[in-house]
């Protein structure tokens, strides 16, 4: 059972690691995307990949969502003492990461190649694939003007109104070597419970992977439970957007790809409105506290694939 | 009393502290060599001037003679695990210096520059000055063939036997903005206690300092002790270039520079083979085991320049 899966974040990379407990590597392809990537303090940093494979390694910080566990702060520390902003925070052995990975690109690697070199070095079996090699930058367009994503989430803790997004470069950006092919050798493919809008929206938008994945069977999981995001902006988006946040707004926004849909059981009222679109539906619990959850949910989505949509 | 210091490494960084405990910073300026510079995991490293600034702002590992005090090496451990050489240690607080550097120089600011805002920020009055803000690189020419100042210096812990020396980049090197106005405005030039081949040298070599340097009075501190080094390589290096190592040596090496030499009183023997090169001589002790030493040291040599060099 070959799958595919596409990832933002922390949502995103616990699924990813629950399906990693459940398939062997040769089974699954994790695609992440990369448009949240940029450079700050000298550093070229990849957020989301970074969190996708710290979570696979098990070396994620489980309390903040981003970073590595049992960090330290004291380059940021003194880097600060050096007039150096202080807004994103790196760890020590995080500032490791990024300081390899920016020797590397400017060598001239590919960002998918130092994603493997990486991937090797922490004891990660499974295949991690950046949704491109160029530089892709989401820009968030707010009622306070254009906002560089990292620059809107963090920096501006998402406060400003949310009009739309601009993903700049997207035009000349290829998919990364074995992109396409990893979805075509998937039978399936699973949208993580990645923010539609800044995750999964990126991937979908480099050239041939839409096309790609309409020739797969795709299933989303949901990121929106009670109309909430467990963390993140999507809510906010949605509402921002002028559309009411809740799984039916994230299924209608797969609508044309997806022909299954996961809820979590707090949304099971939901689960008509979902189905009417036409998709075959799963509720289950998509809360995943620990790694046995991630691993249960894995499971569970799996089965459903295996059920409903052969 | 207007001074202008010459510095390197460890032994020069010392006296340089030593003296800015005696003198107000509009009294001394200390120009620094930056031939040992160089480019490593991306990063652009002053292995000299960031030892004078640690040395002089009290941060300083007065245990390894190099880096700052109170380390982590956590950035370190984990470069290393993505497969990073270790051979260059730098500690965590230490990388936020050179990522700071680098980001700084990247984006066109100068190295003098880059070392004014460095000193501010860590409470430091005195000025200190790169030699050049060019781009200088120690070159050792070794029986194992040329090999670059750090990689000669810590990756090989200066083993391969010295031929000579060539200073890349050289020609084209303009002394760094207030060098030359520092060297005209003041009395007295002190030769720290550096080694003379790869700290001092490459400082005079920079275009107009040895001419500049000419019209004043020139003291130098004896780095060889008992004809050893007390640190790296000096006494090595003039053994295998055919010159016995001792303060003779090294007096004979700055004899048409210098009007005064500075040996430790283990070399009074020596005293009357330096006075015949036409130096006057102070015999003191120069070993700088504490701060208090360091003050000593230059508040006799301060006394040696106004009782002898006027």
């Amino acid at each position: 059972m070959r799958v595919a899966a596409l990832a933002g974040g922390v949502g995103g990379a616990k699924l990813a690691h629950g399906l990693a407990q459940r398939l062997p590597p040769t089974d699954l392809t994790i695609i992440v995307n990369s448009a949240d990537d940029f450079e700050h303090l000298g550093l070229r940093i990849s957020p989301d990949l970074d969190t996708v494979c710290y979570t696979l390694a098990g070396m994620a910080n489980p309390r903040t969502g981003w970073g590595r566990a049992n960090e330290t702060w004291n380059t940021m520390s003194a880097l600060e003492q050096l007039g150096a902003p202080g807004w994103f925070r790196l760890g020590d052995k995080d500032i490791a990461t990024h300081l390899r990975r920016t020797l590397l690109l400017n060598q001239g690697e590919r960002l998918s190649s130092v994603v493997k070199e990486f991937c090797s070095a922490w004891g990660i079996h499974h295949s991690v694939l950046p949704m491109t090699d160029e530089r892709v930058a989401t820009i968030v367009e707010t009622d306070e003007g254009e906002l560089a994503f990292q620059e809107y989430f963090v920096h501006r803790q998402c406060l400003p109104r949310v009009k739309g997004f601009r993903l700049e470069g997207i035009d000349s950006a290829l998919p990364a070597p074995q992109v396409i092919d990893a979805i075509n050798g998937a039978e399936f493919i699973i949208l993580c419970p990645s923010n539609p809008w800044v995750s999964i929206a990126p991937i979908l938008a480099v050239e041939g992977i839409r096309a790609a994945l309409a020739r797969r069977k795709v299933v989303a999981v949901s990121p929106i439970i009670g109309g909430r995001a467990l963390r993140g902006p999507a809510a906010k988006m949605y509402a921002e957007l002028g559309i009411e946040p809740s799984a039916v707004a994230v299924a209608g926004h797969y609508r044309d790809l997806c022909a299954g849909f996961v809820l979590d059981v707090s949304d099971a009222n939901l689960e008509q409105a979902v189905s009417d679109m036409g998709m075959q539906t799963l509720v289950t619990r998509t809360i995943m506290r620990s790694s046995a959850d991630r691993g249960k949910l894995a499971a569970g989505v799996l089965g459903f694939l295996q059920d409903k949509l052969t």
